[in-house]
């Protein structure tokens, strides 16, 4: 398939360029996207204090902002990394995190779209409807709805921010508004270890930093974790269960292949 | 053993009803944390902010404070989500990690013991000493006290506190004032790993999210760890040491079964 | 080898005496630097609130100060804590991450230079050289540049700055101005997993908390990380990666026996 192909070189040229990546993001899952963010080849740097998100920004291939901890000192140094980023040309991706489930993550995420310019934003189900206006049940950071119907609202939340929307859940969907893509890559115990979605998300930044077009490097971030997934799962052996999982998923990363994603990636160009 | 079928019953429980438990907690163990509460078959959130933890304690089934590494923003935010469970009737588990080593800790543990109502509290021989205003030696975050002796104090405190108090170590005791009960599974290396305690204080919570019977399920989140410990431990190979065994500790309790409670718990109910 | 010796006495005195060990650290990789710590046989404890940091210090073996992420709390707390230590004589460590990179990170640099007396400053080549005023090419929080030509400037900052410096890299140089070792374990694959840098502090402050000669420390905590670091990567089979190796590298710490480091210690004092 080309579009795995064209995935592949992606990931060569990430792994030569080494791109910085600037988090802005939870500290429940930090440490994972940094060691993710190392494990496909790029390299991570977490800063969060107004006074040098800035510079970090600046001086970074793609910057990823994750809500997942909220504060009022985070949220601030989001928007001030964000709109160095845009002035800059820097891609900016968004990982709205329980957006839905309180108040301050609906105004948090409603002030970061009007006052910064995602190249990426990605979400479940449920957050991605929330953003689109549409309701969504939120069960704490969990989605409590399937992918199902999500290939109209991706592509038209795409096309209403001229952003590149990511779904992820069983089946992943991404969209730019005029091409969408269904990944059917991913496993379900992915669900079960904290931080996959937000790591997904570095995996986008990394790829961000290395190319315009963001819609392949979404596609790009999504397909390697899910491919590695698969691979993690199929790694575990008898008595095995989660915490392996989570140590495997990183190793995966870490020794993908080219022939890995021209081979294993389900990716599907749609219609829609 | 009856206690033992009934452990295991809330652990089938807990698995079909996936409660939601909110964590306020430190930033050392808090992805451990995470990781945990989804091994065993709920859903954790953690939030921190003055601004959404009300919010999210409202939407949660159980919520766990834990003052590893305390702040004044977090101190304010651990009220204000602790008294809106305690309204909406939502189990409030407390981790008084280190309280005794710094005057902050000895009165955020004070003042979060007047303003909220807990169902549980749980910490090592020092920590429940000192709660109990009887001296206790604490090094930094451990104790350094042996449980010998605990039985009467743990009964006291829960008396006094009108909580269930469990006080964890090389034998774990719970009691509610009524009902006094000796756990003995578990294994020194739980000791080796950093956030085991903290992780025990997320179980704890997630079986109070699914019974009012706070007594079983303070027995049931120490019991799970205990067990799991023991298995991990088992499980290591020559050249293995306490980091596979955290990996094989989260593995253990993924995997968990019913059996392994039923015929692995070492739980006697006792007169005190 | 006399050094060799020496440090794996050092050892057993550390397993011995379990010091504890205050960190004000990152929050990216804080937990490896808690568990580190335990695997090597000390006691962490993380505390940076302004108002019980001092307390902390006070009851410890030795304080690690990292500036990964840095905000003003914590900038405040980092002072109080260190200036408490030095009243005290109580061994401070300073990892100064990613200075360089932002204003921010050169101005507390000094500023913690001013205030406080460090008993060892570990860093990579580009942040060593710029302590000492001789520019240095940082990524984010990653050296661009390799240790080659590091003795006399290591050397020459310890002589300025009367403290310990270690330059962490390919080789590693560690000097008190007087003595100058170079230290020759470890292995690439160490750069690939994120807070390998502030675990080797984590050793170095463990070591500082059993001994006044804190050149001595800093080796011990370098060398230690780099002969598990070897031991490690020897340990991985095919399909394991970066995931797997971080997680033996805790192992091999716990499980490291004297004669590892008196057969397999590369320390070498040179004339420089």
């Amino acid at each position: 398939m080309e579009i795995c192909k064209e995935i592949s070189k992606l990931l060569i040229e990430l792994r030569s360029k080494k791109p910085l990546v600037h988090h802005i993001t939870n500290y429940v899952t930090v440490n994972d996207c940094a060691n993710v963010t190392l494990a496909i080849g790029a390299s991570p740097v977490m800063a969060d204090d107004a006074d040098e998100v800035s510079e970090m920004a600046e001086i970074s291939s793609a910057l990823v902002i994750n809500i997942g901890t909220l504060n009022k000192r985070s949220i601030k140094s989001m928007i001030l990394a964000g709109k160095k980023a845009n002035e800059k040309g820097i891609p900016v991706i968004l990982d709205p995190v329980g957006v839905g489930a309180t108040k301050l993550r609906i105004e948090t995420s409603e002030k970061l779209l009007k006052e910064v310019k995602f190249s990426v934003i990605k979400g479940n189900m449920s957050e991605i409807k929330i953003l689109s206006g549409l309701g969504g049940k939120i069960k704490g950071v969990d989605s409590e709805e399937n992918t199902d119907g999500g290939e109209s609202i991706c592509k038209n939340l795409a096309l209403k921010l001229e952003s590149v929307i990511a779904i992820t859940g069983e089946k992943d969907i991404v969209s730019d508004g005029k091409r969408t893509c269904l990944i059917e890559n991913g496993h379900k115990m992915l669900s079960c270890v904290t931080g996959t979605g937000c790591m997904t998300a570095s995996l986008i930044g990394s790829f961000s930093g290395i190319t315009k077009d963001y819609y392949m490097a979404a596609i790009g971030g999504i397909c390697v974790m899910g491919i590695a997934g698969g691979k993690a799962f199929c790694s575990l052996k008898e008595g095995e269960g989660t915490g392996t999982f989570r140590v495997r998923l990183i190793d995966s990363i870490y020794n993908l292949k080219e022939k890995d994603i021209i081979e294993g990636g389900r990716l599907n160009e749609i219609q829609c």
